[in-house]
């Protein structure tokens, strides 16, 4: 037998994704990055604590990823790296890092493959712009990579581009225990289950018990979720639940 | 003729949004109320200028809120106010405001209106606590109140009810001047313009301009996006911008 992992002991892998793009704040796009990230990151172990929105300005960018890239295992920026005057990402991180940014050669042979000479203008010169120290991150798509620089991830805003990368960089990241996660459907309202439900929650500290409400074809119901990393105490609880549900609908319904 | 409105020259009304729940985060939920809020606030003249999503904890929702609070006219939370232990929206807001929480005897009419005594009980009763000196906000979809504490509107997660809830908290916002968009399809990859677009926007310090690459049938192209309170800025860069995509087309195709 091999020795048991003591990855259930290390401290969780943790996350934040900051989306940068006034075309998110003013609704003409709607973000469709958050929950792929958070989907993604949630299936590799890595939990994601904190999603922050912000304008396409210089000092709300440097403040904001400032803020989060301290308390986090990994941050992983989303839009403002392309072509145009409003792509200012790569000019904020570069900021925020206290290093300088200029011309990456890596960058623009990457660029190379695709515009030949006379199309490699200013503008998509803009797109080789790298803050030193920085790695790339190669973009099978269209090519204009993004980069990591300390524990920041810079990534394209086109949901494509974006999920390119993020295949890209996933294998370079430390991941934690995956969270485990069971789901028992109720058959009953929310409001009749809430009581017996936080009870089991105090019950089962090691574990976290969502409950989501939703309409089915036969009426309201409730989702109730229960999480953990020790797969023990999961079923410890979900069983609880289960037993729970059974005695509500009996003294609801019988 | 009536005096022109003063609004142009009144200070932006602005606003954030405070997501609050961990199935966001885990990505089991994706959320769609961004999106939306975002839309309906830029319709009625309030800039969003700030998005965070927080899970489940007390500090973590106690800390956000008050870092926005501050900063914007309005702040807007959804979930975390239904009948489930996870549901600690209401407890975090009245710790947020340093006011005490208790059963509010209008909200408690408000869920009586559906639910008979004996269905009134612990769980329900729970999203009957206010903080003190807080305005419910009506739910005609499910009863159970949101609630407005100062610059802070505490809404559901659910959509629908959050739906519901905008349209009755959305008389009582002071709105700004609307901002004014206008879009001009470039019919060019966003790289071929990005040069001569920069000079648009440095001429016209009064207009937001975004540049948003997409695919169409017939390839890559461009959404060049002009906003401004002011209808004639507003209409003097879309006319330059209009004037550099007939020169760049037949630069480019000609």
């Amino acid at each position: 037998m091999s020795a048991p992992s003591n990855k259930a002991f290390e401290p969780p892998v943790t996350a934040a994704i900051l989306v940068i793009g006034d075309e998110i704040l003013s609704g003409r796009t709607k973000d469709k990055n958050i929950g792929y990230i958070a989907e993604f990151l949630t299936n590799i172990g890595i939990e994601l604590r904190e999603v922050r929105v912000v304008p396409d300005l210089m000092d709300e960018i440097v403040s904001a990823l400032n803020a989060i890239r301290s308390r986090y295992t990994y941050v992983f920026t989303t839009g403002g790296i392309g072509p145009t005057h409003d792509d200012i990402t790569a000019d904020a991180v570069a900021c925020a890092f206290g290093v300088s940014i200029d011309y990456d050669p890596r960058a623009v042979a990457m660029l190379s493959e695709r515009f030949p000479p006379d199309q490699l203008n200013e503008a998509r010169m803009r797109m080789t712009r790298i803050p030193a120290g920085a790695d790339l991150i190669a973009n099978s798509v269209s090519k204009a990579p993004g980069f990591r620089i300390g524990n920041v991830h810079v990534m394209a805003g086109v949901p494509a581009i974006m999920q390119a990368m993020l295949d890209v960089v996933a294998p370079t990241l430390k991941t934690g225990v995956k969270i485990l996660s069971e789901t028992v459907r109720a058959g009953l309202r929310e409001g009749d289950i809430g009581t017996p439900l936080a009870a089991i929650a105090a019950a089962h500290p090691d574990t976290a018990i969502g409950s989501y409400p939703f309409w089915s074809e036969t009426g309201p119901d409730t989702n109730l979720v229960v999480r953990s990393r020790d797969p023990e105490k999961l079923m410890q609880a979900v069983a609880a639940v289960q037993a729970m549900v059974v005695t509500e609908r009996a003294r609801l319904k019988g």
